[in-house]
């Protein structure tokens, strides 16, 4: 149930995303759609078909369709409002992106796969919905030139991945990986923290 | 052998649509030729991964390959002829997308997905090959901000489920399914109907 | 054992190509580890999907991921030093090519694939990787309008196809269609061959 409403946050989070950066784009109320939902499953199928979960979880039932379609016409309509809760966005695409790595791996260790596709796996999930957006409009993805992004997600994947070697239960790993990588997502924001910058090249 | 002979149709429409965007984008044969071959199968690809049919049926059978290819080596020599042909592409091109989302929504309940699986696995393979045309060759999906092309897709594989939801056969759905797509898609191109447009951005 | 040290020939050179570009748009540091390690393991990645090997095989394992970091890392620090053996690079990516052209169809035909899906599916274990990299820097991919790739690899995989049609051993299949493809892709370079150019559009 936990799970479930927290889920459901983190597409949210991603729809809004998605849905924001395709009104930046000048999208029409369709585009804007498409590309809120692609932005909140598509790291929850790409997951999945990883995993070999098919068809994916995210199609196979409305839940996340839905949420992921009502957020975005809620941004569409209503873009000016909702761009001065810039902070507060990030703040839940952050949550989002340490709940889909944590809850990633959960899934990933669920099918029996090894700590190594757990890890990585998990954190694709949190990675590939931004990577989509930014590859359908056309930008370079932002998680290869800003901000620290796939790092915490990895961590939090990871940290899921240690608790159940320590052999404890997996609501615990889910709780303290989404806690672990959200909350160094944000001090990542906040303190401005970046990886050594480009190389000049000559 | 009614559904072998409309599937080429679509994969004639969706190659012939592919290459002319590659002759356009100035490639070579080859670049042509892969264009085409992805646009033509790309969509039947992603919808047999989301369904778990490994590997996919058009890569299984030389039938669809050849024909997308011939097709786009056609298209390369043959392309200031075929460019006067634009409005029939388009008819051709509305007619793959209907029978794609219908075929891709009658395998996907064939397999035992869920009716909002079959309806969105439907859609995705009659929009799939697009995207990844518009993708490859560095531009925005055109369904992102133009014309109805999705929706009229997602009519067209709800039809098919609604049908089978009816107890009528898999035929039934199929012919329904790929009309109703297909003339809804001319009638958006020929009354250029869209959604409401973009928002003014401060 | 002389298959993995091949292998991992392979992903150095494809991590090293994909880092390069990363280096070249001026990506931090883990951009440009991010696009290595995305260039070497994307084309393994998508073939194991396409086969339904779940999870795939080089997400299961350290060995690829940490060779293709490793790699990035080194290309990143030292790009000055590397660009100076583009020359070689070049080779060593053919070889790669070559080589996951024909473990690719190998494979395939190991899982009990049709003799078509082997070859196409062994070309898109060679070229994947390269194409993801381009999309991701959001480039038309260089095999799109440049060079002959594709072609050279859709031999090495038919050529191993053949290999085992004739009764020869996996192992036999594998070095004949390594070989063929790679000094191919070295011939095209060196010869600068091209397929017929682009078309004149009025």
């Amino acid at each position: 149930m936990l799970l479930t409403v927290l889920e459901l946050i983190g597409v949210v989070a991603f729809a809004a995303s998605g849905a924001m950066v395709g009104v930046t784009k000048r999208l029409d109320l369709f585009g804007v759609c498409l590309i809120g939902v692609f932005t909140a499953i598509g790291g929850g199928v790409l997951r999945d078909v990883l995993l070999g979960i098919t068809p994916p979880t995210s199609l196979t039932t409305w839940k996340y369709f839905t949420t992921a379609l009502v957020t975005s016409v809620v941004v569409f309509f209503a873009h000016a409002a909702i761009r001065k809760l810039r902070r507060e966005i990030l703040v839940l695409d952050a949550l989002g992106m340490g709940l889909f790595a944590s809850s990633g791996a959960t899934i990933a260790l669920d099918v029996g796969a090894s700590n190594q596709a757990a890890m990585l796996i998990g954190a694709t999930a949190a990675i590939g919905g931004g990577v989509l957006r930014d590859i359908l409009v056309n930008e370079v993805p932002l998680l290869l030139h800003r901000d620290l992004y796939a790092i915490p997600a990895l961590i939090g994947s990871s940290v899921v991945v240690a608790c159940a070697a320590a052999g404890l239960g997996s609501n615990v790993g889910l709780v303290i990986g989404t806690v672990s990588a959200s909350v160094l997502r944000v001090l990542a924001l906040w303190r401005k923290w970046n990886l050594p910058g480009p190389r000049v090249v000559d």
